[in-house]
């Protein structure tokens, strides 16, 4: 056992078990590999896991087989509360650039992640596990208790065409009638909702066309420049989580859990 | 000269000439390598060029030589506008993670980047001329009429020891009390403005309480997950430039200029 107070953790992972004092929980070869040779834990050390249901728990690690590791489920760290309800709709990127919309989403605070072709988008397939990897390493990382649900890509108008009534969906568009996005947004106020990230070729000016006669779509405009597609997911969730989401509240819920120097969590 | 409509421009390039009708400008070996041999550009073909004082030209290909290339300045496109003012210190991070701020903050329109050493900094130098070149490349491709000002690096606490009076410092304090950031810039209102964001570390808990007493310095909260460095940069930004800069303004002169899929700018 690697000398640290008692409590620590060395750090947090997101797990499928149901999450409760006394259950025992396997990790795969990958997760096993990194708490043995990469943080270097043993028998005894202590992890964080969350399972997007149970709240976070402290577990310790029971031991290491060849390709698994086992965990016991100890004392809760924080209950599970409510993520706020936000969809990110987005063109698919190359790589790197959509290894940073999963990281930066997720960060966020989305609550889905939607990838939809739109007819300038030039990636035509979307790896679906190197994009729910990213989201897990990034929700692990930012304290989340969940990890958002990946919806399997499809053609923007498909998405579209069981829109439920009640969810807003904010057009962020580089071009054409769009009002700025605070002012948007002030305005829709908190409501089921989700944003729309076109391309890096930006949409097509008819598909514009096309969504703005749609009753559900609010064409929000991101100022003078040019933003590339993964600056805007940034920038439109910002708006949105410091306007209608959850970084509208003051209060002990709504400020990180405090990370000492000596307590890494990754 | 490539098949092309008159007026159109096959790229955007800062440069630091001044930029009048009728005026000479030389582009280095580096500038005129990627216009002959990457855009496969030719005597008489057009770019746009910007200097962030006299608007951007159209200019025109006069030759190449071995290692430079000359344009002819012709008509303005656009004219000088002015931009937010907006400062933003930040820690360095490692490579990588410090191109994306450059990039990204350059999009979200600051005009001044000044990285600060912070307690906790890992990295304890800066590759200025790194810095600067994803500045511009952000710029170009942008649409900005600027580059963002670099600004030598600084420990924190000297960068602070000369602060003008009335210049807000909103502090992105990921522990203690901090209001949440809309809130927080709302009642603010427009004015002289720098956003500060923390190494990956965070602050150190005596830094936050020695920036929590000077009187310009506005602490924020950036929501209830931790946030990395650099996605806190485009959140931070984002939420002032829709509250009190440039994303504020409806009108023509607010968008983007349409950029036709025949007329590529990168």
């Amino acid at each position: 056992m690697t000398d640290q107070p008692q409590g620590a953790v060395k750090t947090r992972l997101y797990v499928e078990s149901p999450l409760a004092e006394g259950q025992s929980v396997g990790l795969d070869h990958e997760r096993a590999h990194f708490l043995r040779h990469v943080l270097r834990l043993d028998r005894g050390d202590a992890v964080a896991v969350f399972n997007g249901r149970d709240g976070e728990w402290r577990a310790v690690i029971d031991g290491f087989g060849k390709g698994w590791c086992s965990l016991t489920v100890a004392q809760q760290r924080r209950v599970q509360s409510a993520a706020p309800d936000l969809w990110l709709l987005f063109a698919p990127l190359k790589k790197g650039r959509i290894d940073f919309v999963a990281e930066k989403a997720t960060e966020m605070g989305v609550s889905r992640l939607w990838p939809v072709f739109t007819r300038r988008t030039d990636p035509n397939r979307v790896n679906s596990d190197r994009l729910r990897a990213n989201a897990i390493e990034a929700a692990e990382q930012c304290e989340r208790l969940s990890v958002p649900e990946l919806v399997e890509p499809l053609p923007l108008a498909r998405a579209l065409a069981d829109w439920p009534a009640d969810r807003r969906l904010f057009l962020c568009a580089e071009a054409g009638n769009a009002r700025p996005i605070a002012e948007a947004m002030r305005e829709t106020g908190p409501c089921p909702a989700a944003l729309l990230i076109g391309p890096e070729g930006g949409f097509d000016q008819s598909e514009l066309d096309e969504l703005g006669k749609l009753p559900f779509v609010v064409p929000v405009g991101l100022g003078p420049r040019i933003l590339r597609a993964d600056t805007a997911v940034v920038a439109a969730l910002a708006c949105w989580q410091s306007l209608s989401g959850d970084w509208t509240a003051d209060g002990g819920d709504t400020r990180p859990p405090f990370r000492s120097p000596t307590e890494p969590t990754v």
